[in-house]
Parts: C-alpha cells; structure tokens; sequence
C-alpha cells in the first residue's frame, strides 16, 4: 500500500507513521516529492486496520495496491473455473440456460412449465419456493412444498433445478433438495447466509446486489470460497441507477469485467434487470454477444396470471423463440447452445 | 388506480380490461381521450397481481392512486408515533442522541466509552456484537460475549442498549439483553429479519438501505408493523451514489419527507453517511435543523487503534464538544437536547 | 392527464379544481374512489403550466398521461427513419460503424487512421477539432485547422466526417464542412446549441448525456426536430452510476427501449461508456447483437502518445479483428456489416 | 503519481517504464513489493497524458497523488475567498439570502417579488431572462427584455441581481447589465460558456452538475479562475440519484467538503434541490447549520400562475417566515442573517 501525506506534514510526522508501520511488519520506502511525500509500505494488509494508518497526523489518504479479494481473483487462478452440476457445465464452452417461473405456484403449472423450458433448450430449471417480496401482503412462496414440487419437475424432465435461500435457517433443507443455491440480490451482502451456502457444499449462484461494485461482488464470493466452496456462479442481474424506463440497469460490462478480474463463471438475469418481458430478448443476445457463460430467464405458461414477476416473463413460445435466436450469437462467439 | 391503454387499443381490448376488472371486484370509470383510453378502477388493489392488468392486449400502463403501504403512513395515523424506550421518548419534543463504538472490542474500552457519551448527553449506547463486514477477513465482533458487556454498560451507565441483529438465529438471544433492536442498512429487506425483529416485541431502529427509496423504506417497516410491533425508528444513513468524496450521500431531505408521510421518527447516522469523522459535526447540525428526532454517532475513546470503522469514529471530546454545539440548533427549531 | 386530489379534499376543492380545468379547455371527468377522488382531464397539455393545477388546494400530484415528446415518437411515425449521410444509410439493414481517434492531432497521423478504419469496414471518420476537456490545462483541439484536416481525409478515402461542436457561435463553420454535427453527452441540454445545429440542416448525431433519462434524450431530439430537422441518430454513451470499473455504465437496454419509443436510429459508442480499450470488442458485440444501428469507436495508430482518451482508443489491427468478429453478429441478428 | 505494475510485469517492463518517465523529467523510485512492483514518480503531470503511461506493457494503474484543481484548492489559498459584490459579501460572516422568480414575466409581477424579498431580508434578487426547459415547447423566457426589467427591479430595490447566461453569445449583454453572472447546472461542463464568464469580469455563480463529482465542480471553477476571474460561488443545487421522492438529493455533505477542499464561498439551493416548495424551509435550515454561506431560494407572487418551476417556489409570506426561521440557526453557528 502507499501512504500519501499532506502537503503540510512535518518531518516527525513521516517518521512517526514509518515507525509504526516498521512495528507492524511492514517494509517502508519514502518518496519525497516537491509538495507531498508519500510511502511506500509492502506487507499483508488483510489483518490491518487501515484507519490506525490513515487516521495519524499528517495522513492524506491511503491507497491500497493489492485487490481485497484473493480466492476469487484470476491473480491467484488462472484458468478459468468450470462449475459441474452433474453433467451440466457452467464456465466452459456451452452456454447454459437457467430457465422457469419467479415463483412455484402449484404442481400441474410448474411441472408443465419445466417440461417447456427442457424442450427448448434449457439445462436448469429455476423456481422460488422462498420469495422475498417489497410488500408483506404479496404471495411469499410455498416454502417446503415448492421444494418438493421442484424435485418431482427434476424426476420428470432430468433438469437440475435451483432455488433461492432467503433465511440461515432453510440453508438445510434447501441444500437437501436442489441442485444449486440462489443468493438473492437483496441478500448479497447478508453475510450468514453467505457462509452457510458455503457451509453447504452445492453450487452457489450468487447476484449481483441491486447497489454492490463489481468489488464488493467479488467480496461477496470470497465469503463463500472462504468455507471452503469453491462452486460459485456469478450472476448480474441489473444495478439501481437513476433511469426509470426500466426495473433496473443491466450493467452488461460487468460481464468482460468479471471474465478479467476471476475466474468464476458470470451469467446474465434479463428479466430482472429490465423487468419487462419485451426487452428480454434483446438483452439476452446482448449478454451472449460480450460473453456470458449464461442465462437465467423467467418463464411463466401464463404471465398474466402468475403470483409474481408476470411483466417480467416470457410465454414458454417466445422462449423457445429466443433460444432459436440465441443459437447464431453464440456461434458468433464460438460459444455452443 | 388508472389502467392507461395504448393508443392502439381497440374497442374490444377496452371493453376486455374492464371487464377483467369488474370479474376482481373493481368499479370502471372509462375516461375516452383523443388518442388514449383510460380507466378508473376503484376497489382494493393490494391482494391483486397487477400484472394480470398490465399484460392484458391494449393496455400501456397501470398508474396506482394509493400508497402501498398503510400501517406506516401518516394518513392512516396521523399523530407521530413517540417510541418509548423506558424513559426516553424518541419523536417527541426532544432530540435524543445515540452513541458509541462501531464494534464492542473489550469490556473496560467499552464501559469507558458509555461513561464518556453519558456524560456528554447521549440517553441510548450503541455498540455493534455481530458485524456485517464486507470482508471475510475483517472483525466480526464478539456475539454473546459482547451482548453481556452491553448489559454491564448497561447497569453501570443506565443507558439504554442498541445492537444489530444479522441473522435470524440471533434475534432471541439478542432481544433478551438489549433495549432496541437495530436492522442495518444491508438488510432493510432481509424480510425474515424483519418479521423476527417484529415478533421480538422490543423497539427496531431500521436503517434505510443503501439504495432504498423511501417507499421501500417504508413497506420495511411496514414488515415489521404487520408483525403487531409499532415501535420503529427510521434512521437515514445515507445512499449510495456517483459522489465518491464520501462513503455514502446522506440525504437529508429523507428526513422532512418521512415526517410528511409517516408518523414514525426518524433519526440522522452522520457517521456511517459520511464514513469520515470530520464530517460528522456539519451533518449532526444540519440534520437536527432539518427535523431529525435524533442522531446515532459513533464514539471510539482512541479511533486510530478502532478495529472498526474507526475513520468516522469521533473522540470523546470531540463528541461532547458536538453536543454544546448542537443545543443552540436544537433550541432554533424548538426542540430540547 | 389524471389530476389525484388528497384523501382529506374537501367537495369544494374538487369542485374548484375541475372548474379551474374546464376554464383552461380541458373536459373533466371525476372518478370518486372510498379514500381519494381523481379527476380525468383530456386535453393538449403541452401549454399547461401543470404546477399550476399541482398547487391548487386538495391536489396531491398530477399523473401526465401522453409523452411530452411528439416528433421523436413511434407514436406519431410508425416507421424507422433512415439517416442518409450521401450515400451511407443509418438505421436501414445495414449496421455503420463511425471510426476516428479522440482528437486531430495533426494531418499525417489523421488521414493514416483514417485509411486504415476504411480498410477495416468503417464508413464514418469521426475526430475531434473542438474538445471539451474537464481539465483547462488539457488538449482543446485545432478548432478550425482540425477541419481542414478532417474535409481533406475525406477527399482521400471518400469516407463521411462527423465533429463535435460545442459552441453556437461554431455551428456554422463545422456545418459548412462535415457530414454530421455530433452533439457532445456534456452538452445535450444546452439547448441553445441544439436549436443551432437543428437549424443547420446537417444530420446530428446527439449523444445521451451523463444523467439524462431516455425520455430527457428524446426532448433533447426534440428541440432539434422543432427546428424542422429530422435526421438525428442518437447514441448511447454510457451513464453515471456509482460503479467505477467503467468509466460510464453503458445502458444497453437504451437500445431496445429507444427502438420502442423513438423512429429514429440509435448507435452505441463503447469507448467512452467503458473508457477503457480492452472492454470495448465486448461492448461493441453486445450492442449489436442487442439491436444497434451502428456504432462509434475510438481508433489511434499510437494510443500511447494520443492528446486524449488514448487508454479507450483501439489500435487499427485491433480495430480491424473487431470489424471481422461483428460480422457473424451483425448476421445472427439478420444485419450486415 | 505512482505506477503500479502488473504482477505478471517483467524486469525489462519496470525497467521502460522507469526510462519513460526519466525522458518524460520525472524522477523514478521504484518499490519491489512480494507480488507487485510500484514506481513513484515525481514531477509536474499537469501537462502529461496519463495513458501514455497506463498503456505501456505491465503497467496496471497510475495513482494521481496530486488534486487536478490548483488555483481554486484550499492547498494554494487558505484563507477564504470572499465576493464582494457592491457592498455584499459573500463568504464572510453574514449569511447571504438569494431570492426572487424562476423566471422573469412581467415587470410589475417581478418589481413586487423583488421588494418582497428585500423586505424579508434577502441581499440579492435573482431572475430568470433566458431559461434552459428540458421542453421546446415551455417559456423560453423574456431574454434582453427581462435583463432590462432586473434592471428597473435594482433602482427601485437596491438588491443586487443575477441571472443565468446559457450562450456564449449572451455573455457580454448579460455581464453589462447584471452584478452576478449564474452558469446552471446543466452548463457546467460547457467550458466555452465558463471561459466567457471568466472573461467577463464579473461575479460567477457556478451551480453543480446534475451528476458532477466535487472534484469535477471544482475543475468547472478552475476553468473560470483560468482566465483570471477569482470571484466564483459555488452552489450546491442537489445531484440525479435514484430516488424519486425528490427532484434531485441536495448532497448536503458537499458544504463541509468545499469548506475543506477549496477557500471558495459556497451557497446552497433548496429550491432546485427538492423540486417542491414545502421541503425548502427545512433543507435551507439545514444546509445553513451545515455550515453554507448563503441560499438561493425561488419566490414568486403567486405560484400557482408562475411560468415556471412554480412547484417549487415560494409565497412571499412564506419566505418570509422562512427568513425569521433562518436567524436562530445562523446565530446558533455563530454567523449573521
């Protein structure tokens, strides 16, 4: 890290912030410039409180040069981790399409849901048994029995199927029954939980917080590979900006980001991120275009009556439409779908 | 609500929507202008998916006409809520200022501290046992351990407690000690805490998110007032934006918004909003002057050796010198400190 | 547009208001609902002072039910309108790509990048004689001498020019010798100067600004239709948000939503959204394969030495592999390049 | 600044870049750490192209250690800058009060608000005669003729005047007949039109970008301190976020931070900050306590007929009681209303 002192720091005052750096461990080198002299410290900053540092007289600022992240960072591995979910890849050649409805409704609806998506293409099929919703008078999901209804959807078409956790308490019976945890947006920096999917053992699918930096994203992982599980989906799904016109932001750089910063495989979420059906398709060729490992889309046999998220999806026809569109831009990238 | 409907909507597609909504249970009240229909729809729209509307042939848009939240509004309630926190009364005609560490590290630091905000004039001590922290490799406070040195500060002092709850396993444990319950910013919509947290029975302090409107700050708390519990304190801590020259961007005109939609009170965090302690006093009095009920301070007896956040922690003396200051202001605005 | 009255007016307010609306042209239609009643208004908006009515007694907001743009509107012009620069065409099957380096530095170098962008497929030189710097100690520009180099770049390849212009009193030189007056993100709302280059007569390639919404864009446009000018290609450019690992967020649902709601032909410029060269082949797929006319890119020989935005300038032999990898993509989305 | 190097850089990377800069007259310290190798460099970067630098092979990041502002940093000049205009002084002890009408309508209209707001205790009347609307079709306003109408307003008053200047063409006119020249938020970046002002002698009121940094607001500056014009007020009109509550989010941290970064008066504006006259009292009781030296602040005779930004403004009685309100905050930080 480099320590950068005020113009009007005094001698004794770079000495002292040296010496308390020497006591930490740290090896100093002074530059002194015309106006400001800065310092140079090498050593492991990853136990340091920083503001011990920043908050001695004659302290400008500190700027740290290693990343706060290691486990997640391409720095440490380099090649590029492939997520196996049976025989289902994630991060390798083939894009994967995450499929089904925001919420499980009933049985006959999702099953017959799951046996659409499948037909189209999609390898996993997605459903909330545990939803997280703005309002406590909206429909909060089935809990355990949408758990069972996703594995008898699984017994029925062979798609591994993923759901989100929204409380420590469920990690269990979650991880019992799918095939991938989903961390939620809105739980992307609930830490617990984030150690418990860890603790778990599955493949976690972890989105991108409404707010978070790419780097607290990235922090985000790191608390799940830090239990010891390294099977993490990244997943953008749009950020809160200042535009209305749609539910958020799909921040498509993230996902050449990602593929530079780690080497964890990075799907996109085009019904979240726009909230509107009707943009989905283009933001899904978009996400494929600049290089998405995949995809996660709302699919509802009846949008216009589904318990949740119905603007947001798409008729199992139009699905099946887009995964015929998809085909050629994955070509384009010399990607397989 | 109104249902706007597009410009190409036809006859069929107009008498199709009413129709729909008459089969809910609404009154219509078409309205037929020169290039777009509209429809009045009276009746109770918070069980309806609105979707089922907004996806239907024709229509453009579905405007609400009522708030979605109900318990926390103003025009449901229209005296302020005064939370009574044993004989501190947050909301009323005085400004109560909470204070304290970020983390608890030790009892005798601790105990100290509560002396010292004590006798500067804070009624309530906050102390953080279980901390949200970005990194995996930061302190993460001492849990029960620290619970009990809250309740000896507690006994020594006779302040009342705060603490923040990050996990639903936790709530219990942390209800039977502390006086308030504290839901920070990262989960102001982790709606399982929420609903615990309004099961516990004891005050919340509910923290805005960080990228929180206000209207989801509200159906929050109205989370936690579904659950029977009234005793909620909103506390503004800042958003986040594109300004990086502090952590986040208080956003003070929250504060006379709040009192125009609720009757809940609300509270200033200059600490965490700025992340910088130089900044705090200019906040402290312009929130106080703009209507906040209170503010949450973070007070560190030697923030250069803080194992957390210790860049917007304020001395001792610097916190008693800030309460001086802030009585005139208060008085400006007629309320007491 | 749809005026909502309090739930606490009176009779006499509603009353007062309708009256006030009828005096003003508007035909009335109340809807009385169990908390609040709304009134219906149809008529041409587009002279109303509307906080005229917002500020009556009992009123509580004013829902606009028409788009205050009309000439930008799909609305009004189904079909997409074609920008024929001679003989290049804009928003027609084939996808343009505009390439050129940040500034005109000097002949020799400009007219070397501009045979190469032509080698390479692009059929618009872009290059910047008037540079809005935010620094005044950076690089302006040559101003009238960057012209001429630019007219005599296009006399050797028979490439179009396009050049910022970003001061009224310049819109006449730079109209009298480029193809296309670019309008800067910094100065989308100095509507002075869209007026001008409205009045110009040359297409205008008008970029989103910073913080604009879509709907802020299309007025933007509009003020430049109102003159009576129509050939205007928009681009997206980025938006300010609060992640820093772009130097802009580029807002590729713009692309689709601006094909919803606007004729006119929309680009994307990948340089300055991502601000760094190595995201741009990405972004550049993303965007077409996301429904892009076209799309603006920075080129150098030498981005090491440029005057400006060097670290966002691709080299000509990058350039031209991005041109040969956008063409399959161009093709999957049934577009040539 | 300081260079970082990739991990992966080689020796004869470090050792290139060492000689560039050496070329370029910086001196070179390097800092071998475990994984990264920084290189300090010290010299004069202002007239640099940073990129040069980032591009080279191996390098990872430049580090600026020097503020891009000079001559409006608190670093050049620490005492505070005071504006004299006439006998009112801006940044002094004395809170100054800025009032009048969005826009200029008519002179009777503007003589009445302007001897209003002179009685309530406002020191300078504001007005607008050219006037930015996001619609062409909205008030443009009354240009030469209302400049003459601010004319008449100061015989009769004595108040100074501002008004906003949107074309470099307008400059001279304007700095002939008005004592403060304002640049809106939307021309903050128009860098022809701040040199003009810089040009012009005058008093420059330099309103914040919608979505400019501190850091950029203070380069805006700079570039009318450039052309040797040191009278600048900065005025904090509130930044786009996400929220909707308000028009914009006063960022009200931002006074404390101009008081620290530069010696420049700063004043803030409740009225465009909020969008809504009944959130003015509060936030210019706020940003006063927070430390402002002045307030601009919209009245108008009649709101409910105002050309524009009616919502906005307010009543004269009401600015009035505002203005009683103000002088026990302003005493109670020790300044004068």
């Amino acid at each position: 890290m480099i320590i950068v002192m005020k113009p009007s720091a005094t001698k004794e005052q770079i000495a002292m912030v040296e010496n308390k750096l020497m006591e930490l461990g740290f090896k100093t080198h002074p530059i002194y410039g015309e106006v400001k002299t800065v310092i140079g410290a090498i050593g492991d900053k990853r136990n340091l409180n920083t503001h011990y540092i920043t908050t001695l007289p004659g302290v400008e600022a500190l700027v740290p040069i290693m990343k706060p992240y290691k486990l997640t960072s391409r720095e440490l591995k380099q090649d590029p981790t492939i997520v196996e979910v049976g025989d289902v890849k994630l991060g390798g050649e083939e894009i994967v399409v995450i499929a089904g409805p925001c919420a499980i409704e009933n049985k006959d609806s999702f099953i017959k849901t799951a046996i659409s998506v499948k037909n189209a293409g999609a390898k996993i099929l997605r459903g909330g048994a545990y939803k997280p919703r703005t309002s406590p008078y909206s429909f909060q999901g089935l809990a355990a029995d949408g758990l069972k209804i996703m594995a008898e959807a699984r017994n029925v078409t062979g798609l591994k199927i993923v759901t989100e956790v929204v409380d420590t308490r469920d990690v269990e019976i979650v991880a019992e029954t799918v095939d991938i945890i989903q961390i939620g947006a809105r739980n992307m920096q609930n830490f617990r939980l984030l150690q418990e999917a860890g603790l778990s053992g599955k493949p976690v699918l972890l989105k991108r917080g409404l707010s978070a930096t790419i780097e607290e994203w990235l922090m985000a992982a790191e608390y799940i590979m830090n239990e010891g599980n390294h099977n993490i989906i990244l997943c953008e799904r749009g950020i809160r900006t200042f535009e209305t016109a749609t539910r958020n932001t799909l921040d498509i750089s993230s996902i050449p980001i990602i593929k530079e910063l780690s080497h964890l495989p990075v799907i996109a979420d085009p019904s979240h991120a726009s909230g509107t059906w009707k943009y989905v398709p283009a933001l899904s060729r978009g996400a494929i275009a600049a290089g998405a490992d995949g995809l996660i889309i709302e699919v509802h046999p009846d949008p216009n009556s589904a318990l949740c998220d119905g603007e947001q999806s798409l008729k199992p026809s139009t699905f099946a439409a887009l995964m015929e569109e998809l085909k050629p831009i994955a070509a384009a990238v010399k990607r397989m779908l």
